[in-house]
Formats: structure tokens, C-alpha cells, sequence
């Protein structure tokens, strides 16, 4: 017999959401707290525990009900440890599944933010089926998620699969993580909003300079320029969209993959981006590989991290939809 | 009950090969011809069938006896078909796994010989009960598998894994493919020709023009002349080797992989090769992640093709060692 629902947290750097994910895909008893990570670790795994706690007392969940979690950064999903977090200062070695299955008294499972979402698209979104997936969230930083085969891939000690940190020039800008280059170098919220800071500062785009008014000049103003008809503003994205189609046509030569799904807030430009990568993918790509692939880009969804926790609690107890997407 | 062997055939565009693979691995009763492609498909295929009954009559091996093949170029394994060969005049989607089937009378199974190398290292070679590898095999051309999670990686219509062809720079040379900056169009026999070719003609490498004597300078030529101290053909090492750091760097931060082996012609070079790979790998891979993975170089073994056939019939019949790789 199979669980009829999880609970979902979904942990990121800025908020915290839990709700309760039924099997068929329904999102009830949604809550959600800032994070404030500034106030330590265990100030932090008290507002988890809480939400969860909210999510149990609103829908009665019995101690049957998983929680599922999906959290930023590199963890070790098999012991349930985040190694650490770029957004999470004073997160080290945490033994987060212990913590809070010792107060939950219920099943943890943890993963990955960007794998869980790509897990949640195929067991709940726009992939759902699809045994072929690249998924990637392009928001401030770069997300991604592959499943081959039916396998998500997480590689030999559950760190993969980090395609915003795929080199797409040898003589490229530095990336944050120290790479050279790197995907997310290009095409990220941080990437957009420096080269829209060096556009106004340059002199290069007088209406980037002016809709910033004397502020920082955001990924958000990049876009509003460039959607305005800047040919500066423009030559941000032509260029994000050739790094992007260099990286996932990389990824398309490697995966033979079905579909790739594009989301997260930069991906909201919408064609601004899409165009230029799909102009440049086929020079990147075998065509006969490349021909194969669907490209779909993914509505901003708040939601796809909480799907992805309940997906990954649904894998781990045994209650995927059979043949179509598996763990480890 | 287990078979107790399988019928490789390892057909290239040069040789075919063929032998008696045990489930021990032994490898008996090998025969090889030239496959003569410029003679016709109905041809090659005749020869395959005679290895494949020289095999059948010195061995006695039964009709419950599979035979696998290893193909280059795209092909369906499901079908059986092979689709073309860039070193394969002539072959458009021809049924190959029917043309062998109807005259052997016993199962036939196909796969790409790329994969199968890799299937065959996990099975018989250095790889063996390795689960997350990454394999490649540096000759003429460039040749690659990767197993992820214990599954060796094919894609939605079993194109995969195309590592040759990962861009590793979007200004990069042209490659055979119709590609830019393509792993192969750097790391690859005819890459390094190309390189020593515009050395020896420039007068940058005089060492080199001595030792081509008038003649093509080819991959070895430049690998003796790099041996043996000249810079210049060094510095065609050191550009190759940090266009492999980057390609495989892309494919450990995605896959996360525990072994990366390094076989074929051009990884005899050796050091030459590998010293600037581990050098600049790196500059473009994720420390947590790169910190993991062995580098392992592969004798240069011609029966890596036999092997990999073997596998993947071993595989297909449900004969492999348990939990250890799997076809989808």
C-alpha cells in the first residue's frame, strides 16, 4: 500500500516552505517563514521543525507521512549531511536528518534543491513521464537536475549534477565557485546584472544607466531594458543565450536527452534568451542528436521545490509512478 | 543458469574481430579479417558471419550462445539498426542485428563500441565493479562510455555518450563533425596531425619537418618528437591536455564520477598528455567534486571492442554480475 502524501520542506537561503503533497500532485496547508540563517544552525532547523509541525497538526498526517527535504548547496543524501552552503554561513557538516527526525519522530529524506526540482517535473510538472530530463532553473545562480534513463543523476557520492559549473570557455569570467568560465559565469541573475553594470557604467547603454536612476542595475532591469528594444541590453542576452546553448548542447551530445525544461526567474526574459540558444545550439550539437530534443521553458513556480522534496519522499518510501524515475 | 560465454564481434571500420568470450572473461579463439568497406554492406556483413562460424565451429559453442557487436557510428541498439558511419561509406540504416540473426540462427545483440568499451571495462577490465565511470578512448578519433549509477548512459534513442563532441571552446577549431571547439577537434590523432602539420610548415619545430622527412607528419611522429624534448610539439600536448581538463572537468562536476579511465593510441603519449590534464582540471572542476575521481590510463588493448561485445551480450541475457551495471 502506498503513502498518500508527503510532508515537503523546501530550504532555501532566503525562506523556508512546507506543505503537504498528496501522491496525486495536490499542494495543501502551504506555510512558509523567512530563513534567517544569520541566526545560526539551530535556529534555523527550529523554524523547519516548526513549519513541519504546522503542516502535521493542520492535516493530521500520522507518523506514516515522510518528510521530505530539499535544501541548497552539496549534501550527502545517504547519510543525510549538509557538507555546506554557499548562502548558508555556519552551515558545515550539519547532520540535518538526525536533527530532525529526532524531533519529528517520522521518516527524513534530503536532497538536493536542484535535483529534487528536476525529480518533482517528472513525478508532477510539465516532464511528467519523461525518462530523459535536463532540467535547469536559472534564478540568481544556476540550478540543474538530470534524469537519464530513468536514474537521477547524482553521481558517486550524490554531488552531481552541477551543469551551471560546466566550463563553456577556457578564457571566461570567473565564476563564484572559482571556475573559469562556468555556465552560471553567463547566464545567472549575478551574471546578467554584471555585465548590465559594466553596460551603464560604460556608457554603452544610456537606458540601463538611466532606469537604474544612481542603483545597483539588476538581472530585472537588464531584462526590462532589453524587452524595451536596447541593442545593448539585447547583446547581454544574445550572449547568455550562446553560453547557455554551448553548455546544454554539451549535455545534449552526452544524455541523447527527450526534453530539456528551462525555469527559474532569468528564464522569465523568455525569447530574449531562448532565441539566441536555440539559434546557436545546432552549432554546438550533433544534429542528429540535437534533433531529437524538445525544449520547454518552465513557469516560474515557487512551488517546484516543495514538489521536489514530496517527490524525492515519494522515491525513497517506494511510491514513484513504477518504471519511470528511480534513486540510487 | 548463466551462459557460460557469448560471440564478440568487434566491427571496425578497418578490422573486424572476433571471438569466444568466457564469463570469466577469457578470450578464446580470436580471428580478425580487414573489413574492406569499400566492397559493399552485404559484403562486411558476409565476413562478420564467417568470423562469427570459424568462432562457432572451434569453440562447439551452442546455438544457446549469444553473439554481441560492437558498431562505430549511431545506432539503434533496440532495433538493431545501424544508422550510418562517418568510416562506413555506404551503411544507411541497415538492420544489421536481422542480417546476422537470420543467418546465424541464434541471439544477436548490437551496441555502439564506445559504450561497450565501457561496458567492458566495468565487467572484465580496470573498471571492474566500478559503478560512476567515465571512459574515453583517445585514438584516431575520440571514443567514449560513461556509467552512471551502475547504468551505462545511451539517451532517449541510444546516441549517447558523445563526450568527443562536448564543445570545450565556442571560438574553437572546426570538427569533422560540423561542430565547433570540439573535444575531438583537440585531443584526437587527427587533431594532433593537424597541429604538427602547421608546426613542421611554419618552421616553429624543426625537429619535427626533420623527422616527418618530407612525409605526413602523424600523431606518433609528433608524440616521438614531444618525447623527445622539443617544445614545440610539447606545447601541442600542453593545448590538448587542458582542452581534455576542460571537457572532463563539464562531466565530473555533472557526474560526479569515481574513476575516469584514459585509453586508445593518443593516451600512450602518456604524461605528455596527463600531466597538463591534472594540472588545469582543477581551474574548471568543482574541488568537492574533482577531489573525488581517479585518473586511470588503459593499455592500449585491440580488444577492447571483444570485450565490450561480450558485455553488452552478457548484459542483454541478464548475465551480468548483479547490481553492478545494467542496460535500460
Amino acid at each position: 500500500m502506498g503513502i498518500p502524501a508527503a510532508i515537503a520542506i523546501d530550504f532555501g537561503g532566503t525562506n523556508i516552505r512546507a506543505a503537504l503533497v498528496t501522491a496525486e500532485g495536490s499542494l495543501l496547508h502551504h506555510v512558509s517563514t523567512l530563513t534567517r540563517v544569520e541566526e545560526g544552525v539551530q535556529a534555523v532547523v527550529e523554524r523547519m521543525i516548526d513549519l513541519a509541525e504546522q503542516v502535521i497538526a493542520a492535516s493530521g498526517a500520522g507518523p506514516e507521512i515522510p518528510v521530505g527535504v530539499v535544501a541548497p548547496g552539496p549534501l550527502d543524501p545517504d547519510a543525510g549531511i549538509i557538507y555546506f552552503g554557499p548562502n548558508l554561513p555556519g552551515w558545515r557538516n550539519v547532520p540535518l536528518r538526525a536533527m530532525l527526525a529526532e524531533r519529528l519522530g517520522r521518516r527524513i529524506v534530503i536532497g538536493n534543491d536542484g535535483n529534487g526540482a528536476a525529480l518533482g517535473k517528472v513525478m508532477f510538472g510539465a516532464a511528467r513521464g519523461c525518462r530523459h530530463l535536463i532540467h535547469v532553473m536559472i534564478g540568481t545562480g544556476f540550478g540543474s537536475g538530470i534524469i537519464s534513463h530513468g536514474q537521477l543523476i547524482e553521481g558517486y557520492r550524490g554531488l552531481g549534477a552541477e551543469v551551471g559549473h560546466l566550463s563553456v570557455n577556457p578564457d571566461g569570467p570567473r565564476c563564484h565557485c572559482g571556475g573559469i568560465g562556468c555556465l552560471e559565469a553567463y547566464v545567472s541573475g549575478w551574471a546578467l546584472a554584471r555585465d548590465g553594470e559594466a553596460l551603464a557604467h560604460s556608457g554603452r547603454s544610456e537606458a540601463l544607466r538611466r532606469a537604474a536612476a544612481g542603483g545597483p542595475v539588476t538581472a530585472e532591469l537588464v531584462t526590462a531594458v532589453a524587452q524595451a528594444g536596447d541593442a545593448a541590453a539585447r547583446s547581454i542576452f544574445e550572449n547568455a543565450g550562446r553560453a547557455l546553448a554551448v553548455g546544454l548542447a554539451g549535455l545534449v551530445n552526452v544524455f541523447n536527452p527527450e526534453l530539456i525544461v528551462i525555469g527559474g526567474g532569468v528564464a522569465q526574459a523568455g525569447d530574449l534568451l531562448l532565441d539566441p540558444l536555440k539559434r546557436w545550439l545546432p552549432h554546438y550539437a550533433i544534429t542528429y542528436i540535437v534533433d531529437q530534443v524538445r525544449i520547454l521553458p518552465s513557469a516560474l513556480g515557487t512551488d517546484a521545490g516543495i514538489y521536489g522534496a514530496a517527490a524525492r519522499a515519494f522515491l525513497v518510501t517506494g511510491e514513484s509512478p513504477p518504471g519511470v524515475v528511480r534513486l540510487d
